[in-house]
């Protein structure tokens, strides 16, 4: 089942991009800025995991497939604009199992350092919740991510449930596809129900 | 004396923890969020230190003693909001004994690749101001280092210090303590007396 | 020819070191803050790259040339404010020929970690580009690049023609000399007639 898991990261990837350039042509940006941002937005959180450990030529550089397809999701967002306007609903779905899917590939990438179970999952909620950080800063905006939705919380979670499936002995593909489908579930939930942390301390 | 030290970096990164944890909390910033900002307060301008220098995975990752720290340090702050703001002074002390701590560590840090003193200070500086800038960026402002006080000054000639103690043979237990002293008594001072760099270009 | 390629080099550090300074006393930040714009934006493409590519302690820090340079440049910037107002058009002649340079040092230095040419060339815009970028988050900006001038542009298109140069089998340093050439003189032309990437998208 997991050998669909390029589906997946694809998929995560174009849903990143096409978020990343509806954001940036909201905001105005000429076509080089949109391809920068749909760019940032998909492979910055994995880039900031990369350079972290110090896994360098970081993952996006060593082959030209996640640039191409970034490229084109990019070029699609821009000419099909309100087209893709009407595809919300799907770029939520792939946003979400982006999420989950990353956040795996985080924390697979870190556990190979040896790192502790808690430093892995940090980097997996970076993974997955970062490339939408850097896109905000560039927009000039406080990132989304530390203001409205719990949108880390649900990559937080799925880490730590990872590491409870491990310890009670499930398969690592099986505990990697509860958790895929555990985030992807918990982020449509919140989305739907407008969950969000409270603030306790107002 | 100097076995202490590991206090006098616990305190700093409490210092900056709860100091992050004050700025988000102003904007409004969730839960979360008010996490993630006491957490590249406290480790962001390490982090950069570790990165420019390849020293990856980055200090901070090795081990739980820092992040766990940050997230007692934040929550304190969440749910005694109150009770903290009357804590600005001893704060303020934390805070600029941080500064002379974080500054040495940097320094210590960049001579072990054999560095020209001049970019080993420059590491000192970026190790102790650098988590405050992060801070700004993500809460969208100016970074105030750029602006108002003179924090990276006092980090700045409490490097150019040391190099000095050094050469006048003084041991290095002893060039540390009173660099660190100088860096905290210097901001003590520039806090106290509004110091501020001559703008002498308007 | 391209023995005097540390002259273009320097020039173009210069340059962009005098435009950080610009933007930064145009925004009223300090002094040190004046020196830290002028750094980041003369140095941050090459660290990005330098970064990503995993290339540490990042170039700058090998000697005390460059900072020696920059440093210079943004006291000289401070002090003559009201002079180097004047010199509008050479800066945009050492602007220019920066980022041709710039372009040309990244693509040699990301081709030696043996990637893709197209991988080579986005690293070749970053060098170029990049420090601009950070110039104008510190300054809490939406970046310029993003938005205004095919400034990138000339960058990417100067490394696609460089590949083809080389295909084409002229010398390494003939097709360097052309590359540079041919962004020096686009770039001028983008400056002089205005032109703008079309948002077709709109």
């Amino acid at each position: 089942m997991l050998e669909y898991s390029w589906f997946i990261d694809y998929a995560g990837t174009v849903s990143f991009a096409v978020s990343g350039s509806f954001a940036a042509m909201q905001r105005r940006l000429d076509p080089f800025g949109v391809l920068i941002i749909a760019f940032v937005t998909a492979v910055g959180g994995g880039t900031i995991r990369d350079i972290l450990l110090g896994n360098t030529p970081v993952t996006w550089m060593r082959t030209t497939t996640t640039p191409l397809i970034i490229l084109v999701a990019a070029l699609i967002s821009m000419f099909l604009r309100r087209g893709t306007e009407r595809l919300q609903k799907p770029l939520l779905l792939f946003d979400s199992l982006g999420l989950g899917f990353f956040t795996l590939v985080g924390i697979e990438q870190a556990s190979r350092y040896g790192l502790h179970p808690g430093i892995c999952v940090a980097l997996g909620t970076i993974t997955g919740c970062f490339g939408g950080v850097i896109r905000d800063i560039l927009l000039n905006d406080i990132p989304i991510v530390f203001r409205q939705e719990i949108y880390a919380t649900a990559s937080i979670l799925g880490g730590i449930l990872y590491y409870l499936f491990l310890e009670f002995s499930l398969t690592i593909p099986l505990a990697k596809l509860l958790t895929i489908g555990f985030i992807f579930v918990f982020r449509l939930l919140v989305v739907r129900y407008r969950w969000a942390l409270p603030r306790f301390y107002e």
